[in-house]
């Protein structure tokens, strides 16, 4: 019997994908960088819900990634900005997609998602 | 100072979404049932890594999401097969183009992904 097989790129590449975005707010993270949102503090205020630390350690993530860079400003007090690399850029069209169909199907997920 | 607050609405398209692909083979069991393979076993053999237990977890919290149905066709030995629903259809084109970004992307990916 033919056995059809995920083709193991593609698996790959959702492998990958999921690694990057996984956790509850990456999306919304580069989404705020995608919008200019680049300090710390201001992204608290757009994401209601979020801590300084999950900010933190993800937005660190998303650099380990190579998602995002972190631009220090040596300042006091401390002044950092993040911002899109190229390969963050590129995810952001995808991403906004998949916003965009979670908001068009809200009212069937609601209803699903207890 | 004017406060960019997160387009409500994008935000809450963005959380239904990780709520909906939340766990590591969502993407990949849709893509089967996407790819027409239909029975536990056959994603079991497309999946390697995945187990039967994993398999019918997801499954049925994409059924409760409103993305897949399940035929039972009550014989013995028991036979059922899922299927994309039209919602779970309309999802495909996003999750097509996040593996193909993640396999394009996959030499700087995997660089960085330890």
């Amino acid at each position: 019997m033919y056995e059809r097989k995920i083709p193991l790129t593609l698996g790959c590449g959702f492998e990958l994908v999921r690694q990057v975005v996984n956790g509850k707010w990456k999306f919304m993270l580069l989404y705020c960088l995608h919008e200019g949102i680049t300090r710390p503090s201001a992204m608290e205020r757009a994401l209601p819900g979020i801590s300084r630390r999950v900010i933190n350690i993800q937005l660190n993530q998303l650099i380990g990634h190579g998602l995002v860079s972190k631009q220090d400003y040596e300042e006091k007090p401390p002044r950092v900005e993040y911002f899109l690399t190229d390969l963050g850029k590129s995810l952001i069209p995808f991403i906004i997609d998949l916003g965009t169909w979670g908001e068009e199907h809200k009212g069937t997920l609601q209803l699903n998602i207890v």
